[in-house]
């Protein structure tokens, strides 16, 4: 890969609920500076972008200039990379469908690139992580939801419309299944993500009577974490709130192997980081269900990249990209 | 694409368990001339080539000699993409590795591409059938198993291995799942093949009492194809049969959405022209189950390829494509 080095900086934005965090980014994923802006506290996308652009700029100046910066990547819920559009995103103050790229690109003149933010990650990984060299591996990324970047080829997989790859959505529990977020039952979100190992410590504490240090904490205010915090002190009931999502993860994984026999399986988020209580049981549920043909081929393997500067990282990885199609 | 003119015929080879079929095919998918042999009869890979070989070259030069052929496909259970080989493949004869396309390049001198059956039937249908121009499509092949082509980008998905698209077996049924094939239990295949269909037949004639034509037949030897002329016949229980049957198809193909966003399904085998009585469960139980940003976009379609002339085709398309890598 040429990296065009009379170009050598890339910016990566990643656009959240709450905040946007921005950051120029070297070849190497180095972050040479950063800011961030309140998402919420614009009314209109142009308004948003007008500041976003506004403190950008000064970065981009201190590191030479506009011309000095290949492309802008930005994650973004909802985002389309085929259209570089928002589409309905719930979370974002801008309703319908925002051309945020073309945005950009009119204010800055730099070519954009945007996708969701579990797709950027996964060209991060590819970039700068754990997927380096690789050419298919799944990126599934464990926070308040589950996200997934599948990436095939080479290449990201986006579908005919711009958004595949919603893993977190594939169906768990056909009878029975949990309420997701999405309105349907049973996702995999609903039982993997943090709010769902938080809903699986509330049900096990109700439907049982023994001792647990999760029984010092409010039911409805305990978090994944204070199920991790559990676990570590010797917790049983905490490590199998563990066992029961890892083992879960796993099944589901097994599936994920069967569809594009990835080399990898890249877990990023919290809950990827509370170690052996969740790796182990993914591991071995994931053997346990994995087709023969595929057993003990696909790696399962923690982000490399730091949770703060990961999101930035992913969608500056995006710009990279950019530059090989243009 | 540019077909190369100057060598306007490819070959097809598809390898069952039972019989060999191979033909000379022309840019349009019109097969020119067609021939068989036994799979069985072969003990060795080398007997077996040099037969296929013995009957195929008068086909080739009655078309006007090697120098008009572009290039062989070969479909093949558990042929891999990559290799060329076919690998430890339960149903044929030659145990272990066998470099079944390097065998026929050697022999024939004419570059040879092979995949599994499924793989060439998308790769066919891409070419010649339902999924013409398509770049994001799935292909799901039902007969006495269930099969997988997976088109991403305009390219199949052959994975880190050249073993992905397994779909059969993704696991619908977590608890108490049939036994599959494949030693597992819960697999799709186990369901919504054919031999699934006999199954569910038979389960459903032990568990009830109501009357059904299938009661007259003995039930270890009901085939999907009784339950078909039954349900035609306005028997109420082939007709559930069918509707199960779909709509665990239908629940699978909403987790496919999910993953790969394609711009179609394409179903292919006996089950898939069982008309209204599968496909509107199938397609009723998609859009129960997918994820509303995908709802209404994939097209659910029936292979557009003759099933007798489907296996060669499909095989045939892999060598136009061989084409574009050389």
């Amino acid at each position: 890969m040429n990296l065009g080095m009379e170009k050598p900086y890339v910016v990566g934005i990643d656009i959240g609920g709450t905040n946007t965090v921005f950051g120029i980014v070297d070849t190497r994923g180095t972050i040479l500076s950063s800011g961030a802006v309140k998402t919420q506290t614009y009314a209109t996308a142009t308004e948003y972008v007008d500041e976003v652009c506004k403190n950008l700029l000064p970065l981009i100046i201190a590191q030479g200039g506009i011309e000095k910066i290949k492309g802008i990547g930005i994650g973004a819920p909802n985002g389309n990379y085929y259209s570089g559009t928002i589409e309905f995103a719930p979370n974002l103050p801008w309703k319908g469908i925002i051309p945020l790229a073309a945005m950009f690109e009119e204010k800055l003149g730099i070519p954009t690139a945007l996708t969701n933010d579990a797709n950027a990650a996964a060209v991060g990984e590819m970039t700068y992580g754990a997927a380096r060299g690789m050419k298919d591996f799944i990126m599934i990324t464990l926070g308040t939801g589950v996200g997934s970047g599948i990436v095939i080829n080479g290449q990201v997989v986006y579908g005919h419309d711009g958004f595949a790859g919603e893993l977190g959505h594939v169906i768990m529990r056909r009878d029975n299944g949990r309420v997701c977020g999405c309105g349907r039952h049973g996702c995999l979100e609903a039982y993997c993500s943090a709010t769902g190992v938080a809903r699986t410590a509330r049900e096990l504490l109700a439907a049982r009577t023994d001792s647990s240090l999760l029984r010092n904490i409010p039911a409805e205010s305990i978090t994944s974490k204070d199920v991790y915090d559990a676990a570590v002190q010797g917790d049983m009931l905490a490590q199998e709130i563990f066992n029961f999502t890892g083992t879960l993860l796993g099944e589901a994984l097994a599936d994920f192997v069967a569809f594009s026999s990835p080399e990898a399986i890249v877990l990023f988020g919290g809950l990827a980081k509370s170690g052996d209580y969740i790796m182990n049981p993914i591991q071995k549920a994931l053997d346990a269900n994995v087709l023969t043909i595929f057993k003990g081929k696909t790696k399962l393997l923690v982000s490399e990249l730091k949770d703060s500067d990961a999101a930035v990282l992913g969608a500056s990885a995006l710009a990279w990209e950019l530059k090989e199609i243009k």
